[in-house]
């Protein structure tokens, strides 16, 4: 093999890690927590199938990318969920040495156009990076909703701290941070989530 | 919220079962039994990465929809395995019942298209298909070999079979199926598959 499929393969191979890194979120019907890898997946499927709630015309390729890499730091920086506030205050640094070494596994050029792909999302400026952002927010909200809240009661989260997310969702798509807001009212109706 | 988009997010629940079919394949380091959502967000990533070495050009979000919803029958009709030929006899009929609801939950139009990728897929026709073939059985080929062999061990795989299914592989890149036989000549000499 030459050195560049070479490089190609042993970043497929590694990536291949992300399978095990689980999450604090729950599959439908009360499953198991869900791993990285087919949360990434979740998101790219739901990425094109709902592309035309965007609020500006997207990149549907890059939207999908961008869903599927978006994790793959977690290999080194684990997973941080959502709402642990402490987490959160390293992440950024944990995910950014990790991103040096495992895209730097990929020839040159690949490895840039993917850290460019990740600090986009990160960003969340662009189109494309605000719809992945708001896959990544209704995701596990709509699956969470189907198990009567139960991360969301299982965490102690308040109402408050789901719409603090949830304005990402907003900024990719109008359409479905409405839809988000009926969920999350019904949910604090219910109970599972705190006012 | 209206009945489309109502839908769309009943078929992206329903979908999260895929995360629940496990196949008889394994990951790296001799890990567990992968699931068919993790294993069509590998195939997307790699088809992304390894677009340059498809025969043909292709439409890459195409190739990266194929990959990511091929498996979603299989809610339904179970994992069949690659070198399992009594359920392979089988496997077109299960899947054509599983495609049709699974499919038909979906706004008409999006269902279509949902049919037409899947059925594209299976046909194996177009440059799209052919290369997210290659995807599809590139991908176990490199895990497997990661764990030397072990799958082609368990269930007895001849080199002739895997040259079978690597026929596909042809059709998509005739790049990617030089580093398979590569990989099965390595294995067939140490003994992880039968000549």
């Amino acid at each position: 093999m030459d050195e560049r499929i070479d490089k190609q393969l042993a970043f497929s191979l590694e990536i291949d890690k992300v399978k095990n890194i689980f999450r604090q979120t729950h599959l439908s019907n009360n499953g198991r927590n869900k791993n990285d890898a087919e949360h990434s997946w979740h998101l790219a499927v739901m990425a094109y199938l709902l592309k035309e709630y965007a609020n500006e015309k997207v990149d549907i390729a890059k939207v999908m990318l961008m869903c599927l890499i978006h994790d793959v730091v977690e290999i080194d920086a684990g997973d941080t969920y959502a709402y642990d506030t402490e987490g959160l205050k390293t992440q950024k640094a944990r995910e950014d040495i990790a991103k040096e070494r495992i895209f730097s596994m990929l020839p040159e050029e690949q490895a840039r156009e993917f850290v460019e792909i990740f600090d986009e999302f990160e960003a969340c400026e662009t189109p494309e990076s605000k719809f992945a952002h708001a896959m990544d927010n209704i995701q596990p909200l709509i699956l969470n909703d189907s198990n009567n809240g139960g991360d969301w009661r299982e965490h102690n989260v308040t109402a408050e701290q789901v719409y603090g997310r949830q304005r990402k969702t907003k900024l990719g798509s109008e359409r479905l941070f409405e839809v988000t807001d009926e969920i999350i009212k019904k949910n604090i109706k219910k109970g599972n989530l705190k006012e």
